[in-house]
């Protein structure tokens, strides 16, 4: 099976890559490495230090014996991806090449008009590359729980039954997103859907859940293999920013009251969920959702975990609040379904403080790293 | 009352110019003659022959004693329409600068990929000068009722309140397009809806039917005042289309079986609506969808009227179905709601054989341009 990975040298698809080291399994990769482009922007780097590409593929040829081969470029390009999909002739193609940022695409008219035609485009493009070359390969396309927003009832994965005036449909469930890097998210979602129903192509769309931790979860992994794991205000995700302040002393800072809830999963847990989605393909024409998390937590909730993982290190923290810099609803109904990944086998890691553990462990030997840039902790975009 | 018209050149934006001829109005438009430059593409022309915005402004004038001060540019160009917007310090904004054709944005990768960037980047760039210069003017966007698809519910207006496992929710009404270009309007609308709500600012967003009419209606208006007739394939809409083969003795083309049905409103009505929502703007922060129509018809409804009227006229036509170049379900439920309008006193014409008539009237007398130009009526583009 050939399974091309767009944006293989990402915080997901770096550790998809070495997932993906079955023996029946070709990867490929494809990144024009903006996610080291951006996280600089922001005067930050990777809390645990990443390898270049070529380095990369050299240790993951030493310990796996597997050649991943790999084109820098950018997916916006047409003409390129077309190119590179019509000589690969991919079974799969997992689709991470975006830019993942909320807070980003909020900085001013530049980055979102940026953020969205970039991700659009880069979809778009996919599609027509698809539909041409590889009419029956599988699109696995990285959505976010962040698409539903949170309505006052429980959001189905993708698509509800619904009773209006006396009528039944299934319908598409609404999307009430909350940044322009979201709504680009379901304007691909929107985009997919027709793609599907329209040229025959088929697709898994997996609204997934804030990913924490540090894949492998084992530090005697080869250091080249290590992916990035960002914690500034742009790239840095809740639990990760959180035990970073952690190793260096720093309060843990929870935006808001903390009571809002979101659903999150360990980034075992979501390279687990991959490997079940690109072994059950949607059939052809189909357009699938899977809702991709393990719990739903408040911030509160994980900010206290992670402070109760330091006390069992003798980590001394405390957990301050501060303004929160994001318009969000700090009380309300959030309930979302995840029983499609059940079904095709996933079991949800229950133990965070597992994860948490090996989290901070793995990234205590960076302390002076994340010392040096800790003043990219405070945000400083807000909407 | 300062109003800009986005796409002031086009099809409805220069009607809407003729019609906004109070005194306390002053009219400022905006255009980059894309629409010309489109229509050319297509190898064809306006039914009716139009003047140079320069010719269009000096009649206006003349006739009206009204000056419209008009900039050309593109507003995909963040610094121009800023300045602009900062500039002229509008009331109210009409958008209509966008590529309003399904089929065009069908073409091939490069279309698709321009149509979508070109209406959302316009879009985007318009709330974030709105944001910055005029918060409080009044947004009025054109979208299409070709956002909804055709579910098997009645159609609300934008929203609706749903019961879903026992708990209720006001949500937005599914979208579910079947263009790039009806897409484009939908990201769009989802982009607008989120602007409201995180910068405060307002929207009427129309949801309108298929247009079709010359207006004003009346054969002795100034010619330079004429607002363009498109017939082609990608810019001529059905009605339009209708008109235009039957006064060259060419057949009615019905696409399909016809039974598919859409909403329909004259241009007349299109003005009068607009002029409602000009006068009925949001609060501050609201995002308000109408859906602007007169009624539902079936394409065999349109082209029997479209005959009828031509028997009185003595003209011979017959109505030939062929092949739906597109993908639509022939037959379907198609129930949506059109209060809100009539709420504001909107009172729809139901007499459209009166502007089927006045349309033909109005294109007779430029038989022989259409009929040099017949070969672009046969439908190319398929999807």
């Amino acid at each position: 099976m050939r399974i091309l990975i767009l944006g293989i040298d990402g915080y997901l698809g770096w550790a998809l890559a070495n997932t993906l080291t079955k023996e029946n399994i070709e990867v490929f990769g494809i990144d024009s490495f903006f996610r080291r482009k951006w996280v600089k922007e922001m005067n930050s780097l990777s809390a645990v230090p990443i390898a270049s590409m070529n380095n990369r593929i050299k240790s993951h040829k030493k310990i796996f014996n597997k050649e991943i081969v790999f084109y820098k470029g950018d997916i916006t390009n047409y003409n390129f991806l077309s190119s590179k999909i019509k000589e690969i002739k991919p079974d799969v193609i997992v689709h991470f090449a975006q830019c993942p940022s909320a807070p980003y695409s909020m900085m001013n008219q530049e980055k979102s008009a940026w953020v969205q035609s970039n991700n659009l485009i880069g979809t778009l493009n996919l599609i027509y590359a698809v539909k041409e070359h590889v009419p029956e390969a599988h699109i696995i396309k990285l959505g976010t729980m962040g698409e539903y927003g949170t309505p006052n009832i429980d959001i189905a994965e993708g698509f509800f039954e619904i009773e209006y005036r006396g009528r039944k449909d299934v319908l598409p469930f609404p999307r009430q997103a909350n940044s322009w890097y979201h709504l680009s998210k379901v304007h691909d979602s929107n985009n997919l859907q027709f793609a599907c129903r329209n040229y025959g192509i088929r697709c898994t769309d997996i609204m997934q859940g804030v990913v924490f931790g540090f894949y492998p979860g084992e530090n005697n992994i080869d250091k080249h293999l290590y992916t990035r794991l960002d914690f500034d205000q742009a790239f840095g995700t809740s639990i990760n920013r959180f035990c970073c302040e952690s190793v260096i002393s720093h309060a843990i800072t929870v935006y808001g009251d903390g009571t809002q809830r979101r659903s999150f999963l360990p980034l075992r847990d979501s390279m687990k969920c991959i490997e079940l989605v690109i072994k059950n393909p949607p059939r052809q024409g189909e357009y699938k959702v899977v809702n991709q998390f393990a719990n739903v937590h408040s911030i509160n909730d994980l900010a206290l975990k992670v402070a109760g993982v330091c006390k069992q290190l003798n980590m001394d923290v405390n957990i301050v609040k501060m303004k929160n810099p994001r318009k969000e609803a700090a009380l309300h109904y959030y309930n979302p379904d995840n029983q499609n990944l059940k079904n095709l086998g996933y079991n949800p890691t229950t133990d965070f403080e597992q994860e948490i553990l090996a989290l901070i462990q793995g990234i205590k030997p960076y302390k002076k790293r994340i010392q040096l840039h800790s003043n990219i902790l405070n945000p400083t975009i807000k909407w």
